[in-house]
């Protein structure tokens, strides 16, 4: 029932490819689903993807099309003549698939597909899209949609329904307009069904709809459609007129990019890269989170340079500068993630920052006090120096209190400031505790060695 | 349209619920989605929260149940008598929910409840999916389908779908069995409408329809949703019968908390913990990674202390020990980080391992090139000692290669053992990478201070 691309099936397929085997080349895929063959072409070469894709049909061609990954597409584009792209590919796509793909494109190659277009609807249903911010309800909808009239009975709205469902690929829900086209409902299928055959659309229309504005950030409508728990959603302009419709899938996507954004920016990565990508644009995404660590450890360097003497007297102080730097990274990042997380799903509710603060000094505290035990007995017992125990102790004490309060701060700060608070997990919250802690470090470390010896 | 919960609202609302104003509160809180409403017992106090939940009508009642956190339901269902919960709850709820929820109810209070549930049908449905592991298909999916039989025609199988969708709450697909129950296809809204009035089911399914088995991990079924862009899954038994239904509402939120979960781990914490959990909850998520820290911090100071003499004779040393230690984090996190996504994806094709580390290897190259000629640049300025510039920067490049690979590496022998490659990022690739490069940079500073000085 699933496929499974497995490496006999390609290199199957490659040898039909290569002997310009049409038909069995073919037959080998025409059955799948659009989305295993577009991973397939993920594992070809692109003239061994063009060789197929010619092989299809146009409808399934395109289909095919809208799964693949953004740089294979992109590749592909430049590959294919615009007529091919308008007449092969966008024809044959939702508004929204296709305007996605024409807004990759080179302005020059944008205006050259949209003219080979054929169905002047589509055209202009693109164009309008283009419009919209990708970011956004209006870059997210398509424009596809069955609507009918609320003074109309069953019978009309069923012949309705029937000549405009010909042209939508998947139907969840219809839309009920007035006159002038202001979204008032939806008819679900399951009320169609509960329905007598002739009532009327306005006796049977849900009038509790959630709808979202064109200008929407599509953050803002993944969490609606979650927390609301809906397949479908409505996008209405500035005075209410029906424009558009978001489907599930188009936002799942959007929520698996920005949970891989998030977890990238936590990992110390800026841009949205994958394995995949060029040696150069990883090096560019991963660059300047190590700068800033380099940048943190130059600053460490000169904190540990002031204390040069002391580390000349007492060599073991050096012993445990990695594990204060690493603790101090450590709860700065957890702490952080926590509270990130709760920004990002709202989950914070009305209690006060002080409040917040407060709790997470007590867990800080229960922490630390743990973790200080521990280094204390096992200094007390194996090192010679009670003042480098007590050292070591009072600073993993007092750099965990102070990481936790700064990584649950940070990020609440951030958002204040309307800056994503995702930026502040990472190699920031962990240099900044580095270096924090080494200075708490030398300095109870200078002190103590002054009284203990 | 949508609700915004504000501070103003719940104090109007908790001082109609404190003077036992039933009619007031009502209001405020009737015409609210569930969801909504949800939020709303979320800031509540438990006493609060049972006076409000007795003044909505059952139906609305039970669909604020099932959107209330984990943890709020919890303490809600102690607070009910078993009566209440079978009689108000459960009957109104569709059947995987109901199972979700009696599921986490003590074994004793589990019989209790279900002898009290009134529809028969509804028991048996929930017994049945009480069997299942939560994380398989068979845990995520509800019995409430609509099914109707290959060999009725259109006429009758309306009457009987009329019948059937009464008691299901949405309807996005029906489905098509035969005689013996096995599934056949679906039909979907659209086809509906554009067939003929009396044609036969056979001529209208849709055969190519994509289907899990009862035991299909739910990791696979969020994937399998994503990929092919479905709204609800069929779940069939061993044999092809229909036993139930995934909804992809149910399936965001398996999505919502794996990646959660990912981010998590990346950030050293260890269980599911949310921060308005309790303290005591927090502090055991946090502690394992922070042993784990603690403990490399002991083997970094055991690392440091063979080199004690050094770094008496040249206490310049210690100074750059935290950004060697950093940058061998922050690198590794990065690149595991990377790994650990394309694993979770399934983007990384058949590349062979060997081809990975090269690329790795290549990236690690590039940054280790420039960020040691930074660091040779500033110690070459502003350090006196030539042996130590040039150990700090052979050592920064050598650190960055290691932790390159090993963080490349460590994921990908984790999933080869079948253990989840997300437990490789954060604190444990951290650790290792930290003594790895302590141990390199004191090795490497050994040798040139012997040779420069």
């Amino acid at each position: 029932m699933q496929f499974e691309l497995t490496r006999e099936f390609l290199e199957k397929l490659r040898i039909h490819i290569d002997k310009k085997e049409e038909a069995a080349a073919f037959d080998m895929v025409n059955d799948l689903h659009p989305a295993d063959i577009a991973e397939i072409y993920d594992e070809l070469e692109i003239e061994e993807t063009k060789f197929l894709h010619d092989l299809l049909d146009d409808e399934k061609a395109a289909d095919v099309f809208i799964e693949l990954e953004d740089d294979d597409r992109e590749r592909f584009l430049d590959a294919l003549p615009s007529e091919e792209i308008a007449k092969q590919l966008i024809d044959n796509m939702d508004s929204d698939d296709a305007a996605d793909i024409i807004g990759d494109l080179s302005e020059e190659k944008q205006e050259e597909v949209i003219s080979y277009i054929q169905d002047l609807e589509q055209a202009g249903d693109i164009v309008d899209l283009l419009n919209y911010d990708e970011d956004t309800a209006g870059g997210l909808m398509a424009k596809e949609l069955i609507t009918v009239n609320e003074n109309w009975t069953m019978p009309t709205c069923l012949k309705e329904m029937r000549r405009q469902a010909a042209e939508v690929d998947e139907v969840y829900y219809v839309y009920v307009v007035d006159d002038n086209n202001v979204l008032k409902g939806t008819l679900s299928l399951k009320r169609m069904l509960l329905a007598s055959t002739n009532a009327s659309i306005k006796s049977i229309l849900n009038k509790d709809i959630i709808s979202v504005k064109t200008d929407t950030k599509s953050e803002e409508v993944a969490n609606i459609m979650e927390k609301y728990d809906l397949v479908a959603l409505p996008v209405v302009d500035a005075i209410g007129r029906l424009v558009g419709r978001i489907t599930i899938d188009d936002v799942v996507d959007v929520m698996r990019e920005e949970a891989e954004r998030d977890y990238q920016l936590a990992s110390g990565i800026t841009e949205d890269v994958e394995h995949s990508d060029s040696a150069w644009l990883l090096t560019r995404a991963r660059i300047p989170w190590l700068f800033i660590g380099l940048f943190g450890g130059i600053i460490g360097a000169l904190v540990i340079g002031n204390y040069e003497n002391d580390l000349g007297l007492y060599p073991q102080m050096a012993f445990f500068i990695p594990l204060i730097a690493a603790m101090g990274g450590n709860v700065g990042v957890q702490s952080s993630s926590i509270i990130v997380q709760a920004l990002a799903t709202n989950s914070l509710g009305f209690e006060s920052l002080g409040r917040k603060l407060s709790k997470e000094l007590f867990v800080a505290s229960l922490n630390g006090v743990i973790l200080s035990t521990v280094i204390f007995a096992y200094n007390f017992f194996f090192s010679d120096s009670f003042a480098l125990t007590i050292t070591v102790s009072t600073a993993l004490f007092s750099v965990i209190i102070f990481a936790s309060l700064f990584g649950t701060f940070v990020p609440m700060l951030l958002e204040r400031f309307k800056i994503d608070p995702a930026l502040a997990t990472g190699p920031f919250i962990t240099t900044v505790n580095d270096i924090m802690g080494l200075f708490l470090y030398l300095m109870i470390g200078r002190l103590f060695f002054t009284i203990f010896t």
